[in-house]
């Protein structure tokens, strides 16, 4: 039997978050753009996002349970998206040095038939210790940080630039897994979702 | 050439992130009694075992430059070691149920000859989230409990215990990458041990 979950993104990091909660699920990435331009907070814009990612997916899957996410990386008032190249990279870098910035990460879960939708963001604060030109330059090229908001990725070398964080490390990553895992438990959800025993084998179907 | 750092600690998560840097070590795992039964605080515990265990190992390898690390979780006044067996890991986790508690971890940075030292330690705030009695026992019978201080490991499914934490990520996981980066990147550190190029390769000898 094909597995309830779609999770509508095709970050590697996120596949492995999600598979290491054990629920089976499949991957189905969606085709939407990240427009960020408008005049939404952070907290609406990640969720907003996060929701289209998600309904663009469950129109095509409407019996299964969609998970869309979208994460940014924020610095005073400023969304840093991926980097355009090595040098916006190294640029972004620099700014995040010795600073504080937030990550936001949306998570949309989405079902058409029957209907159903619940949605969340997690923020988190990460604090940057200064870093030296040089350090900053071999990490943009020796590491991918082109295809990451913020062009950094705390799982990777750059986990030597994070003095300290303040909220869920795997949302820095890129999903928010211990209040994804939470929510899918709490009573709430069951009513929305269906009573799913999420330690393993499903108890019953919606 | 053989590495000039020696890893003293066989915990394969902290040979893992110490691979993560890039710098080239070996592990000689020191065979040190972890007393925790002294007056001591948990910052001067885990120093000091971090000591011990780096002057164990530095003793045969006089020339090398020795880390030894040692970690504790701390809830109020307590120290939580490794668990006795499963009972013991279950009756942990209830206790961190819905609670925060503390992960210090110390690194003592040894060479015997010419003589030189350096110490650190590093504390994380863990808050987890309130965990159901299904929760904990499917965890403690499917995952590696016993081998853990405080009876989890953050890095694997217990991830979605953790609401949030405050400080260093990998400090919970078992060995502070940030901090020990940032200080062996000191001038201080540089004049106590030797010029190196930390990015890859060896400035200098010492």
């Amino acid at each position: 039997m094909d597995p309830v979950f779609i999770l509508a993104s095709e970050s590697p990091r996120r596949k492995m978050l999600l598979e290491k909660l054990g629920i089976p699920f499949r991957v189905v990435p969606s085709n939407i753009h990240e427009d960020y331009s408008d005049n939404k907070t952070p907290e609406e814009t990640v969720q907003f996002i996060s929701y289209e990612k998600a309904k663009f997916v469950a129109e095509n899957y409407p019996k299964n349970i969609v998970i869309g996410t979208d994460t940014i990386v924020v610095l005073r008032d400023e969304i840093l998206g991926k980097p355009k190249d090595s040098h916006d990279a190294i640029k972004m870098l620099t700014k995040l040095s010795g600073r504080s910035h937030t990550v936001y990460t949306g998570v949309s879960i989405v079902r058409k038939d029957p209907q159903a939708f619940q949605k969340f963001y997690e923020k988190t604060e990460v604090t940057f210790f200064p870093l030296s030109k040089d350090t900053v330059e071999f990490y943009v090229n020796n590491h991918h940080s082109l295809d990451k908001a913020g062009a950094y990725g705390i799982q990777d070398w750059s986990a030597c630039f994070v003095e300290s964080i303040q909220g869920c490390y795997y949302n820095v990553v890129g999903f928010p897994l211990a209040r994804f895992f939470h929510i899918i438990n709490t009573d709430n959800f069951r009513k929305t979702f269906g009573n799913y025993n999420w330690l393993g084998k499903e108890e019953q179907s919606p």
